[in-house]
Parts: C-alpha cells; sequence; structure tokens
C-alpha cells in the first residue's frame, strides 16, 4: 500500500472514505440541505469568516476561474503576485478572461515582498484587485499573507487569495486578513477527494461581483447565492465529496483549528529537521517555509528523478516532484492532511536508505 | 433506505459505492494513468466515437459550458433548439459568453421539429453552430437526433450535443449522427456519483476550436488535449468519481450497449403503461416519450405535491418534481442507471395506494 507524500491529493481517513459508500440522495432535497448547511457551517469557522462561503464542483483551479470572472471585467488593471507555478496561474487565468495584469513574479524560492507590492500598487493606482497565492505549493513557499494584505488593504484593493493548500492547515483568518475571495480544495488540508472548490466572498467582494462584466455561468457566484437560499446548489454537487467533507470536518472541529495548525507546524519541523540532518538542502528561504509541503533540493550530486522513483518502486512512498524548471531539480513531501509527526520520520528513514543508491 | 427515482443522481451499485473507499493515488502517476486510459476507452465504445474524448471534473452544467467557450467566439451566430428548461439553459450559456443567439423554443412536452431547425438555419446562413437537448429531463422527451443532425449537416454546421441524460441510455451513436461535440454527466445513465463530465470533440470540432476566442482556462480543450497524451488531466481531477467509474463501467460493458438500450427501453414501457393503467396522463407527446424519464399529470385534480410527498414519506420512493412552470403541474420518473423492470412496477404500486390519498 503507497503512501500519498505529495501535496494533494492528500491520504484519506477511513471513516471519511466509509463515508462515501452511502447510497445517493436527492440534491434538492431536505437530508442534502441539512448537509450542506453543516458543511458550510464548520467551513466558515474554520475560514475564520463571516462571509458568504459556497462549494463549487470543481478543481481547485476552477476556484480560482471563478473569484476572477465573478470579481472582474474586461479591461481591469489586476496585480499578480507570484512565487511560483500556482501564483503565475492565477494572473494567466486574469489574463485569459480579458485583465489587464501586472506581473509581479518574485523569484521562486523567495516569498513576496509586501514594499514591492506597495510600490506596485502606487505606480499604478488604476489597479482594481491583487491575486495571491498564500501557500505555493510548486516552491514550498508560504507568503506573508498579512503583511501583504495590510498593503493591499492600504490602498483600498480587492485581495483575491489562492488558500487552496493553506486554508484549514496553516493559519489564515479570511476576514481578519481581509481576503475579498478566499479559494481552497476539497483535496487538501480537509482529507478528503478532490472534486470541490470552497469560496468564501467578502462585502466588498459583492459589490465588486455587481459590477464585473467578465462572462460567467458556471461559476456565478449569485446562481450560488440564490441557490444557497435555497439549501442547495446551482447545478448537481459532487454528492460523494459532500458526503466526505461532512465526515472529515467532524474530525477537524473535533481535534481544532488551533491544535491541527500547531500539528502542521510540528510534522513540518520533522520535515525540515530530518532533510537537513540527512545532508539534503531545503528549497527556497526557510523562514517563509511552507508547513504543508517542503521542497527539497541536493548540493551532492543526488540524481532526484532516481530518488523519488526508488521512493516510490521500493518504500511505497509517493513524493512530488518539481514543477516547470524544477523538474528533476527538486522534491517535495506533501505533509498536509491526515499526517503526524511519525508518518514523516518514515519518509526521513527510507530517503536516508535511498541517498546512497542516487548519487 | 429510500429508492431515487429521479433523473439523477441515480442509484449506484454496492460494487461501485465500495470501489470509492479505495485511497487516493498520485494522479499524475502511472496507476491514475492506467485507469484514465481504460475508462476513456470504454467511455468511447459507449459514445460509438472515435473523437477524443475527455473527463472534466465539474457538473454537467460545466460540460456544456466547455461545449461553448471551446467551440464559438463572442458575436458568433448560434441556433438553440430548445424543448424545455436544459435545452434552454444552454442557449442563456452560450448568450451569457456573448454569441448571437437565435432561439427555437418548442412547447415543452413536444419535440423539436426538423423542418423548423432547416427554416431557421435557411433563414440565417451565418449560423454557425446548433445547439440540441438530446434528452429533455425536465419535460421527459427525448428529440430525434439523428434527423436534426441530417438537417444540422446538410447545412454544415457545427452540432453540440447535450446528451447528459442519454448517453448510455437511450441510442445515440455519436460518430453516425455527427454530434460535434456531445456531452454527458456521471450521475446519469453511468451509475456514478455527480463531478465527471464527459466531453466527445470531433475534428471539425477541433477546427472550429482554434478558431474560437471565448475566453477560458479551467475548461479549455487544447489544456485537456495536451495533458491526455501525458495520460493525465490537466487539473486535479475528482479521483475518487474516476474510480466509481472504472468500475460500473466494468459491469456497463458486460450488459453490453445494446441490452442498456433495449432494457431502458423495456423499463420505460412498465413506467408508461403503468401510468396510463393507474388514470394519470403522460406529459407530452408519447411517440416521443422518453426512455430514461417519464413526466405525469393528473386529468383528475390529483395535488402533484402532495403525491410526491407522500411517495417519499410513506413509501421511501423519492420522485422529481417539475421545475419552472412545470412545478406542480408534473411528477417525474427516472429511470436511467441501475435501474430494471420490477423497480419500476414498485413506483406504480405505491403511486396506486398514494393517488386516492392526493384528489
Amino acid at each position: 500500500m503507497e503512501e500519498l507524500r505529495i501535496p494533494g491529493p492528500t491520504p484519506i481517513p477511513e471513516e471519511v472514505l466509509q463515508s462515501m459508500t452511502k447510497q445517493m440522495i436527492n440534491h434538492r432535497g431536505e437530508e442534502f440541505a441539512v448537509m450542506l448547511n453543516r458543511v458550510t457551517h464548520n467551513l466558515k469557522q474554520l475560514f475564520q469568516t463571516r462571509n458568504d462561503l459556497y462549494l463549487l464542483t470543481a478543481s481547485g483551479t476552477g476556484g480560482l476561474e471563478a473569484a476572477i470572472v465573478n470579481m472582474l471585467s474586461p479591461g481591469d488593471k489586476v496585480l499578480s503576485v507570484a512565487v511560483g507555478v500556482f501564483g503565475e496561474r492565477f494572473g494567466i487565468i486574469a489574463e485569459k478572461f480579458g485583465a489587464e495584469v501586472t506581473k509581479l513574479n518574485f523569484e521562486w524560492g523567495t516569498p513576496a515582498d509586501p514594499a514591492e507590492v506597495r510600490k506596485a500598487l502606487q505606480a499604478d493606482p488604476e489597479i482594481k484587485a491583487v491575486l495571491v497565492t498564500h501557500n505555493e505549493t510548486s516552491t514550498g513557499i508560504t507568503n506573508d499573507l498579512a503583511a501583504i494584505s495590510a498593503v493591499v488593504k492600504e490602498a483600498g484593493k480587492l485581495l483575491l487569495v489562492d488558500a487552496i493548500s493553506s486554508l484549514g492547515s496553516i493559519k489564515l483568518p479570511v476576514d481578519e486578513w481581509g481576503c475579498d475571495v478566499a479559494v481552497s480544495g476539497s483535496q487538501k488540508g480537509w482529507m478528503v477527494p478532490p472534486g470541490l472548490a470552497m469560496v468564501s466572498i467578502s462585502p466588498a467582494a459583492w459589490e465588486a461581483h455587481a459590477e464585473a462584466t467578465m462572462p460567467r455561468f458556471y461559476w456565478d457566484f449569485s446562481q450560488a447565492k440564490s441557490y444557497f437560499e435555497k439549501e442547495q446548489t446551482p447545478w448537481t454537487p459532487a454528492i460523494s465529496i459532500v458526503y466526505a467533507l461532512y465526515a472529515s470536518l467532524d474530525t477537524i472541529m473535533k481535534e481544532g483549528l488551533e491544535e491541527i495548525i500547531a500539528r502542521h507546524h510540528r510534522v513540518a519541523n520533522v520535515a525540515r529537521d530530518g532533510i537537513k540532518s540527512l545532508g539534503l538542502v531545503l528549497y527556497g528561504d526557510e523562514a517563509y517555509a511552507s508547513d504543508t509541503v517542503t521542497a527539497v533540493r541536493s548540493e551532492s550530486g543526488h540524481n532526484i528523478k532516481k530518488i523519488i522513483r526508488i521512493m516510490r518502486e521500493e518504500h511505497d512512498i509517493v513524493l512530488g516532484g518539481g514543477q516547470q524548471r524544477l523538474d528533476g531539480q527538486i522534491f517535495r513531501i506533501g505533509h498536509l492532511g491526515w499526517v503526524n509527526e511519525g508518518d514523516i520520520e518514515k519518509v526521513i528513514e527510507a530517503l536516508k536508505v535511498v541517498l546512497p543508491q542516487t548519487v
């Protein structure tokens, strides 16, 4: 049995897997309404938000597209703050839908610099919204979203946050940090299969939505709102993933958000300390190292692809590779959701065996 | 245990439910590649197509949006042929994305008239594409897609087909009938939970795609194509629904498409004969009555909403209601996917008990 140590999808607890054996129900009936309300209520607690929050049947990328097309009009100026693959993707989506995107791309492995964000906003007062990735899984970097938010809010701009791999795992108080739209995805810290994106929408975001003219139908937040008032989703939802989320949120609420965040930090420390003890090197700025994914490189000539292959073939541990120009340059250990210190110690133990075979 | 007799989601066989208890795997790894290839291969057989076919993580409505934004440019002229809620929705999606839509709406309960489609195409030679719903679940009508297709192809137009509730249940040879894009959804005849849409794309559709400028990212067929060449999906797919589809397609292939279509016809006849034997009336033109859903009205003053409620509360059978202006006017019996004659006989028996309580 392989153990998934990639930054999503994440392993799923047995009781959550079992919850999906429940037979289908009418998604326009009372039983589904009860589940939808409960799931939404719990997610709002974990987003730490009083904003509206909706489920979309989609991958996380669909949630990002929804954030763009609901907030913006073609020609709107947008500042895209990117520190890796997913940050850059968020900006590309905005471009595809006709936004005028200023790209503030930081060197991969470094975090976004709030002072640079301020400068960019001052340089073009017409910018309407800022796109930021909270936790960049491609490089293992967590941005200082509180500081970035302060700058964005000081300038009075909308803040659209890709929180796909941070919400529910890393501290992100959505309201306190002024996230106008925050997007997460079920296959990350939520311990649920992929198929649902979650989006929260602030009052300022609703005002922007009312003016926004990018074309939309499936992603339309107004549709989500009007159906949610009937305790439904506009289109047939991924019911079995809702079952899973209903079950996993129970576990999550019992453990408590603060303890979950602390656990992710402890587990990440095991990963980082372990990597260094093996003579490997953390990719990127350790002061901003992510608590959900650790990116690793070698300065001793290890064959990274061979490490990933032997770890899987001989130790049943599935690691993530590098994406785009990091392909073959780094491997990534995912440690979010259903994970504890012992799980990551096993990864480090296995790496200790594998490394000598891969120089 | 309630029995779902709505036109989707449909009940799911036990072995398919159990297939979803499998732990998550890497969606960029070999095991997923094998499943994706097998699922795609089987679906192509059942679509009776040699066209490309991709899975999208979305509700069926997402698949329809994908068909629109991949085929058209803003300002393109489109003929929307509608016989109910879902047909009208298809046209609305095209409008939202800036197509110039000619609406050929037929009276609910009647099928689309191919002669009228021909007239509409002759009246405006600039029309580029025709949108048609094969099986309209809101009214229980199956359009004569072969005849409509002949007219559309004679005029040399693109044919975009909502086959969400027909493919895999009702005869629809995608290539023979010239469907340039055909869309289905997992929660219909496929006996799988909602969360995946399937789209097939003809060579002519690919040509249209290359010219089409509607904005798109998540739905982009080019992305689907380039990732499928690597045996992946562009965005994290709904893995547990892929597990379910993998399992259900095995069952489906064993039964065989011809027998499945014949079974749906037999089951639908049980529904129609049963309804008439109870003194109720089929909604719409019986010559075009759907083999996946039967829409029913009463000419004897039955309270339709009460029928639906008592059927659920006292007989554990969940029927569909009427949508939009048919709310309270009809109920609908879904009979697609995992259903046999006995299942529908049970519905008729229960209705026999309920009807006297609802006049």
